[in-house]
């Protein structure tokens, strides 16, 4: 059977020319870069071609850190964390701004925040299209916000939120902006110093690099609390011995998938399209935000009448994967958090159904794809006991 | 030239059979193990293998936790920090003992809750063999007592700590006891129920595993608030996509030390011996800490009149890896931590060198590093202003 991964949100396939880099630092080459003697040595032309990479892929001037994480997970909790200790702890501000619908890293930081630590924490609401309003930051900021935390683009909806605005706003009010740039890393151009932002983090796995690494871009000359204290690693700014091999193929992952944005942006646009089309010649479906202001890969529908899990099902029977959502709580059957922020009716809650493309895409798969949801969408409304089923020819 | 490794202490080569496990999960398994497509699914297996030779080769029983971390300095400061949280923070406990000769993970930790949240911590002193007295910890200790942090094996000595006895005292006293069994585990045999810790940090890149993973072992029934907040990976108590390729490679890299624990106590500590016999030829040599107390693989070395950073360097230029202490800090010119804890003499503090070995090492490298390891002794101490040097037959 054909196997046909539509789900690049959740986690992408390591680029081959990624793999073929890692390679010799998973075996010959395993020095600690900390080290005096060759086999340490030897790692630094490849670390500092790596950092070379990351500086220029993302945009940031030589003044700025770059700290490599394990994941973006880990660089947003260093933020939401190092800021309580640096700005709100025996300081006069005591508020955190966010969107509503950002990762679950973000929401349960500062969930830890507000119920251990008496943050305030201001969740503002997202329109129909799943965004912000940048009057609603605006009203609500004040000089007790310390951070102001937007996402650049959402990992469910793919939709790009106006951070360069936002972090401009937290400026005007002395705030700090930390956007979660996870899903936007790798799929359209991300520039931290022309956007503005303090803080910024992504994750390796979601751009064709390898899962266990990421990053964390802190602007130049703030300050942050150590997450991870320790030895030296990093200007003393993350501990822990350098994960080589990770740290080398996150950085080819990041200049590749940059290489390939006019790809991404023409082609995988196309086929994301093409895709969407096909799916809202479906009965009762709607897709979530202008394709226009999303990242070219993302898609996520309601299927009204349709489990999003039981599509998942017949789906990933034919050999297709794709998902109800985010990955970090899809082995749990809940509602899609989206689908709720933005007012959906509570029937559509559950029908979610989100297909993230990648470059290794091809129109073949998109098309039997398509075919598939059609044919899938037609059987489960079938057999629902909600949904009156009118078939259709298609 | 040839290449011979003696800084295993540092980092260690991933085993080729450990890479051949990981191989496919760097490639074409790449899914997202929280996925519910076959993608997803298909890591499920042998990420239950993984944990299963987690739980074995550690000693851990199924209602314990083992928490996949990036390493040891991860996990070693979500239990100094989550043990601030969860214990001092609004509650009447408000001390934490280790001892004084701890990774700088546990040590910076450790300044960090004491200048920023006021806990008060009390640092043991080492005996000249430069492990803890059981003693001293029994004084210190009383009801204000939150943690008592003693590592398992020193990462500069090698020395082995009475931790059994000293997590006994601590539940005397209703102190939580965390061991950081990063040198330990792969070197000697390690059953964290057996010697009754209630916290355990590891690094896989220790024992052959890959770096950028490790671990935290969680005593039954404890809490731990995170360190990294997010979705439900590791049943809620650390988030972040798994790194499947990282956590195989360590499960089995733990498999095949504890398989060659046997070889490690016979073959490499006959390696060690003979190399240490060799180098306590030498005139004005001293080895820190009894050998029959120590983990198989090390030595640390003190040379009189000869710098460690000339030695290390004079080997380094014939092939030899070896260390002056610590790789998280090895670039700065310290004077070696252990040296002063143990009260060495002010002109010994520069001189140390730390020789550790794996089971990738031949009696003909070790040979060949004692050799070369008197030469330069010998050189370095014919053009040195401060030892009087009176050659002498090798």
């Amino acid at each position: 059977m054909r196997e046909i991964y539509l789900d690049n949100n959740a986690t992408t396939m390591i680029d081959p020319e990624v793999f073929n880099l890692m390679q010799p630092f998973l075996q010959q080459t395993y020095g600690n870069p900390n080290s005096l003697h060759r086999f340490g040595q030897a790692t630094h032309k490849a670390l500092n071609e790596a950092l070379n990479k990351l500086y220029d892929g993302l945009g940031a001037s030589e003044l700025d850190d770059i700290i490599v994480t394990s994941c973006a997970t880990e660089s947003i909790n260093w933020v939401m964390k190092g800021i309580y200790f640096d700005e709100i702890l025996n300081k006069e501000k005591n508020e955190i701004i966010t969107s509503s619908v950002e990762h679950p890293a973000v929401l349960a930081s500062l969930n830890f925040l507000e119920k251990k630590l008496g943050v305030k924490v201001t969740y503002l609401p997202v329109n129909s299209e799943g965004t912000c309003n940048v009057e609603d930051l605006k009203d609500a900021i004040s000089d007790k916000t310390a951070l102001v935390n937007i996402m650049w683009a959402n990992n469910e909806t793919g939709m790009i939120f106006p951070i360069k605005e936002c972090a401009s706003i937290a400026h005007e009010h002395n705030a700090l902006f930390h956007t979660d740039a996870t899903q936007a890393v790798g799929k359209i151009r991300v520039n931290f110093k022309e956007v503005g932002v303090d803080y910024a983090s992504f994750s390796a796995h979601k751009f064709h690099g390898p899962k266990g690494v990421g990053g964390l871009y802190i602007r130049q000359g703030l300050k942050l609390t150590s997450l991870l204290h320790g030895g030296e690693h990093m200007g003393g700014r993350r501990s822990g011995t350098l994960n080589v091999a990770g740290i080398v193929g996150m950085a080819e992952a990041l200049r590749l998938a940059n290489l390939m944005l006019n790809y991404e942006n023409s082609h995988i646009r196309k086929l994301r399209d093409k895709l969407e089309d096909e799916i809202l010649k479906i009965d009762d479906v709607s897709v979530i935000g202008n394709r226009d202001n999303r990242v070219p890969n993302t898609i996520l529908a309601s299927i009204k009448g349709v489990e999003g899990e039981a599509m998942l099902w017949d789906l990933n029977k034919n050999g297709i994967a794709a998902s109800t959502g985010s990955a970090c709580a899809s082995e749990a059957l809940e509602s899609n958090p989206i689908m709720e922020a933005i007012g959906a009716a509570p029937d559509l809650a559950h029908t979610a159904l989100r297909l993230s493309l990648s470059r290794f895409n091809t129109e073949d798969e998109i098309d039997f794809a398509a075919e598939q949801i059609k044919k899938a969408a037609n059987r489960l409304r079938e057999i629902s006991s909600t949904y009156a089923y009118s078939p259709k020819e298609m």
